[in-house]
């Protein structure tokens, strides 16, 4: 795209979600450190989503996360994320705290507890409802820690009951999201353990039913552009939970451990459509800001996401095609790294300026006051996090 | 299952299918050591494989490699297989080791050479017709080397084409199994790297497309059997390419890396049916035997199979599923570590006893004199290994 | 070793230590299922550490873990596993969970942190003198989430100071054990990271220092036993840390995961002389029960490296040693798994029949009544856990 | 460092040392592609290497691999590089290839090829006389494919003893380079799998003996650069082996599959001292151009990794250190990144020009009409590759 204006017209189009986990304390199992100014509730955490927008202008939507998020009145909820100039993403169902759900939740061996499951997942589509959120973002731990435990296959009979079930009761213009994750906290199997498990029971639910893919749930050595490219070749990439990682679900900043990888999964989502209007991939954060401060790092992962697309919209197409036409391997590959080694910060301060918006978002919003306004503020009561 | 005959039944019932190339030479991209005695030819090869079927008594199969075993008449080689007491296994097609295929064979950018390897391909159809092989095994080593060298999605549609063409020229009992693998020799995508893209293609190509599980092909921490589970339950496991790894697709013999692996994967087979007749999974090998004499590798590799078929064959499948039922953790895993820890040599001795064969297959073998004589007999020629 | 006997003994004589946090609450970041009967103090602990070697004969020793482990009067403490049979193992250093441990602690950029992080460990040397405690043993989650976040080769400075002054404190019949994990919960870096950073501090260090061998702290494909004979060799292994995995750290029971693993693993101790007398190998046991009894899964975890134990030393260690020299790779591969192969349950139920014990300690414990009477007994208070 | 001009001048100063077999033919277990141009004899290859010198004037060493470069006379071909403008590097022993080292070389069970393998280590020592290299680079495949195939603490033995005996053999000015690698062509287990055990050989041979780190040899996570500044800490890094990989020793180009990781790296050495003129790193290339044009690959390569040490020499020293002095997560991450996001190539352009070099050397090369001279004048005679 060679194209300045169009490629700049792209960057202001693209949305990225950011989620209301990532406001509130995270860790973990040996620590969760706390930090000043965290939110106590789902309000403050939309206050916190909207200073990222407000300086990055292109994080509008942010993802619910249901218990921890659940309120008496989701209007009021939906009514302050829109006088915030937000509005309500994914909700993202929690079947894992549940002392019930010790050995699953929809796949578990006891009817009652699946029931259980099952009705939460349908409680958090009343909560679409109630919301406007278009999207019901599934991930179950659901699964085994040792060999025996339980029926691998029977595991999926029930899984594909609940989906079903659940996915009856979507309506017109709601989707179902099935995320996918290799282990943990599930040990020895998982009952969606990759892309494959989920896109083969979205296959069998239906269009409304897509495969979200989390960047940090793949095994060593998973060439996760692959999989984008072939899901959205097929219609079924929904949606994408952005963070990085080293090692296992680390769910460090996107773009903080491969910041070539997540150009590499731009270039696919480019290349195959999924940034045009039509096509509907919802780019979301998913990430845990154990030791650094929440709302700047949910900024820079921001504009990770849109460095990589800004590069991956520099790639000149044609001049690639046709490299790869002529199979001229160090050509093709030459057109692929003149893009990334581009230094796209120029232009992405050229379109915040062009929105209205300071240049650089992390410096403003350092400079803004608010993380020493919010540190005061917020005292007492409990902070955020995944328990609560 | 408890009943110790059913048990000796399904183990007499059970073909465990040897691969042509196994008897030939192997090695790495670092040197193949030549071994005395190694076939010339594919006859010598079928002469070997008669040798562990008639050690083992389970064995009957034999699967071809083309061109590696292309002989002027297959007539007269299928007849030399029933003379030996066995008959053709799977043919083994190879796009890989033509100049025309440095860069693919089906996903070629150049139509001419993808023409080129699908007219191979039928010709293994050809070659099925001829020899009453019942399977066309289907291994792409397909992929690319650089990020940008080539397209993934196009290589998708390139792939879908290929496929289809094949497809539509199989006989009534013929079916293709598609091999999946992680990477080797391409070392950025691969064009069919994991299950999820051979389940997809297999899904929409038709019931006579399903899926090779080769157990060296996936990601550290791949959870095999979950993949042959869920295979089974829909009807797309075509067949295992047995062998074991510690790191990469190293081909060690079935069983010698991870005895345990393989119960849990012989577990699956047996708990979702596919020992059962009609589900008509093949159990094949795959493997190379760089270092260690062949024959008796082989030997090995298929009692080491066989005796993780016994143990999974032994789990008590009531007090098993009354233990999952009931979310007994320790209860289930106990009843499964049971089976494994039996020791089920004297039972798998008796079954070849049963069957007028020796206790001890390996050490008949060695006691046989076989291995000397092929090394004094086969002096002279070219000795068969993957380049010819 | 083929004298029966001699097997015996030894396996007699194995000690294998518990660790007093296996008894308690553990989790995954996710959620930390409660259990009944779980015990509220160290003396609880300590109580149901009892149990298992009641039943074992092999576990009178227990590790404590300081903070989650501090009493008032050690000395009591001390008394009180006397009188249960017991003695305390190695004490376990905690430098992970204070406030102001969030960016490091032995090596953390401030030397006011570094400070109270050393001041601790001394604590843990005060401690073992109180208690008799032979071996402090030091894990350090210190390390980075981020590239740039802290200087690699100035953390190592700090930490080269810190363990010199602790290893000055230690008196003449105590030991530093010195753990080390690839990550978590530092995602980056770990300053730790690997059997070589241990091994090179060590050395500086001196004779009282060895490293500990955590077999689920390796990358994928990391070849165990290989470091444990490498260690030996060196005089350098102190302990191990047994658990198993499938993926990370995932401290599943010993032996539930890979049991040829730990088998190949007691091979290479007993090969080389780890489980005589004057070696002074630790094997403790850590490990995390999340959903499983904790009691039972402690007495399967220590019956799980018993076998291990017992096969190792049924190998012939003549034949293999003539096959290795010899050069016959099926041979010395079939010497070692004839002895896998073999069931040692009987072997161990005679042991335990000598000792006076039950055959089956895992039955026997189950039908003792203890796990009633605990969850019965043990109401109110504060279950332990990690975190206390 | 932020003095432009020193920037440039170490830029200039560094010295990327390219392998003779990079040039020849190479490829995978399932084939060697070959390619028209390839060199015929070690002086082709010498040729070749010059026209990367040529190109990027900071290539004038190249590394020479026994038997595969044996020539008659070294003189000769010393004096040859030297007309080149290029001076002999490390010389690379092979105890690989010969049919005695089927089950390992210096670390066979049999005396006798240990005593061949040792001396062909010792004739390198001969030919670096010879040529005036001042490196020995030993690379050992040995190992073993399956467990109980040989005592690993005992190969340790051999090796130590056949190290020393090298050791003693060499020059004052002469060093020992050893590399680990963690598996291939050995399966099971690898006599210098990691860096540990070539430290802790080195640690006692002397000061000559140093660490080699080849990109490729890792287990997945591992981080390199956490060794890097490790050695180079202990005075005990001797040289790299640059290329880069996806999933195992994938001999990429250097810098193409993960140019972030070479750029941590390359902070590493810089921050640790590693590109000064005392501490005599050796900056090698080891790779394979399987499919892509063998010239222009090592151009690129060169230029990667020139570029990766651009970068890492543009990073602001002091505002990293107080970051991380102060705690800042974000803001030390962010000097970091700083530096990786700028185009580093208008200056690599200007250093190139300030040597009078063109600014583009890929381009340069490709315009130069040497790869169609010698497409047309390398005709007849057999192309180098690994095996010749």
């Amino acid at each position: 795209m060679s194209d300045v204006s169009a490629v700049k017209a792209a960057l202001k189009s693209q949305v990225i979600e950011t989620p209301s986990w990532g406001y509130g304390n995270s860790g973990t199992r040996f620590k969760v450190f706390a930090q000043p100014g965290v939110p106590r509730d789902p309000f403050e955490k939309l206050a916190d989503a909207s200073q990222v927008h407000a300086h990055t202008g292109v994080a509008p939507k942010v993802s619910l996360h249901i218990p921890w998020d659940r309120v008496e009145d989701y209007a009021a909820l939906t009514r302050y994320a829109g006088d915030l100039g937000l509005r309500i993403g994914a909700i993202n169902s929690n079947v894992f705290q549940d002392d019930d759900f010790k050995l699953g939740s929809v796949t578990h061996p006891d009817p009652k507890v699946r029931r259980k499951a099952t009705d939460h997942l349908l409680e958090c589509v009343d909560i679409m409802d109630a919301t406007g959120s278009p999207d019901l973002k599934l991930w179950f731990s659901d699964g085994t820690n040792y060999p025996g435990q339980d029926d691998i296959a029977g595991r999926q009979d029930r899984l594909a009951e609940a989906l079903a079930e659940v996915y009856e009761r979507l309506g017109d213009d709601q989707r179902m999201l099935l995320e996918y994750k290799l282990f943990e906290p599930a040990f020895y199997t998982t009952d969606v353990p990759d892309w494959g498990t989920s896109y083969a029971h979205c296959l069998k639910l239906g269009p409304k039913a897509q495969v979200v893919v989390d960047t940090g749930h793949h095994a060593p050595g998973t060439n996760i552009e692959f999989i984008v490219a072939f899901l959205l070749r097929e219609g079924k990439l929904g949606a994408f939970d952005f963070n990085s990682r080293f090692y296992a679900d680390d769910d460090l900043m996107a773009g903080a451990a491969d910041p070539f990888q997540l150009f590499r999964i731009m270039h696919e989502v480019v290349k195959n459509g999924g940034l045009e209007a039509g096509t509907n991939v919802n780019f979301m954060l998913d990430q845990c800001h154990n030791i650094e401060a929440k709302i700047p790092a949910v900024i820079r992962s921001v504009t990770n996401v849109q460095e990589a697309t800004a590069k991956a919209l520099l790639i000149d197409a044609e001049a690639l095609s046709e490299a790869q036409r002529s199979g001229d391997v160090l050509a093709s590959n030459g057109v692929l790294m003149d893009a990334f080694n581009t230094d796209v910060r120029p232009l992405l301060a050229e379109v915040r300026e062009e929105l209205g918006l300071a240049r650089d978002p992390f410096a403003a919003y350092l400079a803004s006051g608010n993380q020493e306004r919010i540190a005061a503020d917020r005292v007492g009561g409990e902070q955020a996090g995944w328990g609560a």
